[in-house]
């Protein structure tokens, strides 16, 4: 079980219990032997080892009176070879994010996810975004050796947190299956990403890639552990988007499906379980809470949720790390705001346009400042006090300018006008149902982004968040091989839509 | 060429032009548009690429203005790519001898031998010989480690002298193959060779052995170069063994051929092109001068030629390092002999016999210190003064014991025994040809050794010294990939015959 998708377990890695025949004067090589035993009982052939694997065979095979547990990769390789009979099997699912990388260990036998660890992707040292990423790539000498480390050891550490998490040591686990954007999908695999920061958007491959995770520089797993990394779809549809359509066409049929993933780029799939459509729009930054006045990154502090009262135009939000609304409790023991994050700016917009208080071309009304004591006039534009300076940390009013709700618009424009684009180019005119994908997806509040016109109009029980799908992707790889396989030609029978 | 031996040039790694569709938008990435050349161009399919090549690969294409050539593996994999129309391709021949490492730089073009570079092998330091060395790996906690790190410090150096000769960078080298005794194959590959000091001598494998260079630890060659290790027969018939194999399954008709190459064990090959055994002789150290009074390595200083004057007695000798014989030249300036090697006792005992100082059960006559003036008897035995104390380093006569005889006696003895055990395995009671393989063989006098009973019976001028074999081996299966596929065959169709 992958999220609420069902998937058979049949992980890239299996196990064989085998005896193999004693070592005796004249007979073959221990390996040799290995394979007439995984031959005969398990009617495995053509067989490779890990030339790695040779080094611990033996000692192995004599501790273990011959009697063995061989992990076998894809039915061709033996990358392990454990003593008696083993059952447990682990894997590593990881959506490698430019904010946040999570990991999420599995059991390989059940499906479970038996630990998720996540942490802030380290590169965001030598760049917030991926734009100032892939600069600091093309322009600092060991920019690709250094944004490859980063992540490398960032992938080192939770795969060491999860298993302790898990109680298991992390030389257990011998399967990983990554997933990332472009970008992360070229730095972790250790390839400069500069082409992908200017026309043509050229990826240097976009099909899997299969390779040990030592390789890579991943070296707390098993020494012949394997990492596979989802294909990408196009210079800006990444591996991580690939997760989420292998998560989504699991749940596809007839009715017309919207996913949208709302990051700097939009990501949009639009499909049933037979046709798909891909298109990506540029929303600009202004969701992750820049070129916004108050914005900030979604992190404790920040405004998420924003109430505007119909009638009296009175103000009251929620911030996050704390559960209780700003009008529930007395001034000195609420966390104070620091700023206002990105569902926030969406829940603020739809409020005041649902207040009247700006009207259908995002335009504060004349009218705005007497039906709210919250927005005043600074000359010819009005603002909103979302919190007055005695409530924020900062000391001054939070803020919302006209600016703002302009920002936002051109954002929430790109998006819906690529949706439109790719309805048009299908002939559609309505969606049956919208998922919401990625963080952001999970913290936008439905109706709010409808009222703004984020999304298309949809039956609102119809639009559900489906949180990080591309981490499910991920894991549905994991747990399945034939999923790579789905991965693979859904990556290459998806329609991309131009909608810049 | 490969000394005598004639062979198509066909190495595993092959170089292929192709011009790459540039990048556009929407295209597919740049390995799948050069998957796609070297489909059309050379019929190249399911090409799989070394990962870490990914990530030189879009520099590379748009510096070469998309017109490069490739280097692929055995038809496989893309291990190089290089800009613009290239020609040059070398590989590394390697015989890892336990005594002495050898590598042999080839042009692939041409098969031409560019420079052979030499160094004692460095495990030495770790055990002379090799039970010594099994004896470290089995004792020593580091003990496997520190003998595979030295081996391979010894390749990376030898690689790097080799191309230095050879006027290349050694990062030019894209495929090495390696041979081996069955010791010297487990380390450097990393393999502890303990079990192949004590019964039943299990190989870790003796199937060939493909592994990328960098995985073993040799880092001055090529990022993608391909290592090949020759496979084994059985725990003491190694990979070096099967070298000579290929090298004389070349030069094989009709006729029967026994080659014996004599170490420690001496290896015993006899047959034709239709058929072959195999055995292997357990001689001991003698003919390494060990065991022997005043027994010493083939070394400067080292007697290795003898004569004695059937008339007179009179004792001539000739030392290595010097070109002269002992009585052609005044005393003071002869190099001064510090020991007896390997060829010289066998030439000592044949020249003993032929002179009739011993009979033919190996005594010393009763007259024979009346026959030489440098016979004299010790108590009830007697001994062949070869160069008095007023000649030698140590300034003590040098001298050839009953005892030493018996020794020679014994381990000429084994391997005769076992020579005469496989002819009569396959009913015959002569063989047309002998090849006397590796640097002893090349040292020893083919009359002298006929006349002890080294080998048997044969027409002298049909009695040559193929020199190290082994290596011819490893440069035919460098040269020629079908090599590698008869090798295997080879290795797999041998019959051992056990002489023990």
């Amino acid at each position: 079980e992958a999220g609420d998708l069902v998937v058979e377990v049949a992980p890239a890695v299996r196990l064989y219990y085998v005896e193999v025949e004693p070592a005796s004067l004249g007979s073959p090589g221990d390996w040799e032997r290995l394979q007439a035993a995984l031959a005969a009982s398990h009617h495995l052939r053509d067989l490779t080892i890990d030339p790695l694997l040779l080094r611990s065979l033996q000692p192995m095979l004599r501790k273990s009176n011959w009697a063995v547990t061989v992990t076998v990769w894809q039915g061709r390789e033996v990358l392990r070879v454990e003593p008696g009979y083993v059952e447990s099997l682990y894997g590593l699912a990881v959506d490698v994010g430019s904010t946040t990388i999570a990991a999420h260990l599995c059991d390989l036998r059940t499906g479970a996810v038996l630990a998720t660890e996540a942490m802030m992707n380290p590169q965001v040292r030598y760049g917030e975004d991926l734009l100032s990423r892939v600069s600091y790539a093309m322009t600092e000498a060991q920019g690709v050796a250094r944004l490859n480390r980063a992540v490398i050891r960032a992938l080192n550490e939770l795969a060491a947190k999860a298993a302790e998490t898990a109680g298991i040591q992390p030389t257990e686990i011998t399967d990983m299956v990554l997933v990332g954007n472009t970008v992360m999908h070229h730095l972790l695999l250790g390839i400069d990403p500069s082409e992908l920061g200017q026309l043509p958007f050229a990826l240097a491959t976009y099909d899997p890639v299969d390779v040990k995770a030592r390789e890579l520089g991943i070296k707390v797993l098993h020494t012949g552990a394997m990492a596979h990394v989802l294909p990408c779809i196009a210079g800006y549809v990444g591996a991580d988007n690939v997760g989420v359509l292998l998560a989504e066409q699991a749940r596809l049929d007839d009715q017309i499906t919207l996913i949208v993933e709302i990051g700097t780029n939009a990501e949009i799939l639009l499909g049933t379980k037979e046709w798909m459509l891909w298109g990506s729009s540029r929303t600009g930054v202004s969701f992750e809470g820049a070129h916004i006045s108050h914005g900030q990154r979604a992190a404790v502090g920040a405004v998420e949720r924003i109430r505007i009262d119909r009638d009296t135009g009175a103000v009251r939000y929620k911030v996050i790390g704390d559960p209780r609304w700003s009008d529930d409790l007395p001034d000195d023991e609420a966390l104070r705001p620091t700023g206002i994050c990105g569902s926030g700016i969406i829940e603020v917009v739809a409020e005041l346009l649902t207040a009247g208080l700006i009207d259908g071309s995002g335009r504060f009304v004349k009218d705005a400042a007497e039906r709210s004591p919250r927005v005043r006039w600074t000359g010819r534009t009005a603002e909103l006090v979302l919190a007055p300076a005695g409530e924020t940390a900062s000391g001054s009013d939070l803020v919302v300018t006209q600016a703002d709700v302009r920002a936002i618009q051109l954002a929430k424009a790109a998006l819906y006008a690529g949706v439109k684009i790719m309805m048009a180019h299908q002939g559609i005119d309505r969606v049956a149902r919208i998922r919401l994908a990625g963080a952001f997806g999970s913290y936008i509040d439905p109706i709010h982004a409808m009222t703004i016109g984020l999304i298309p109009d949809c039956d609102l029980s119809h639009v559900t968040a489906i949180g990080n799908a591309a981490g499910d992707g991920a894991r549905l790889a994991l747990l399945n091989a034939d999923q790579r396989q789905l991965a693979r030609q859904a990556a290459h029978s998806v329609t991309y839509v131009e909608t810049a």
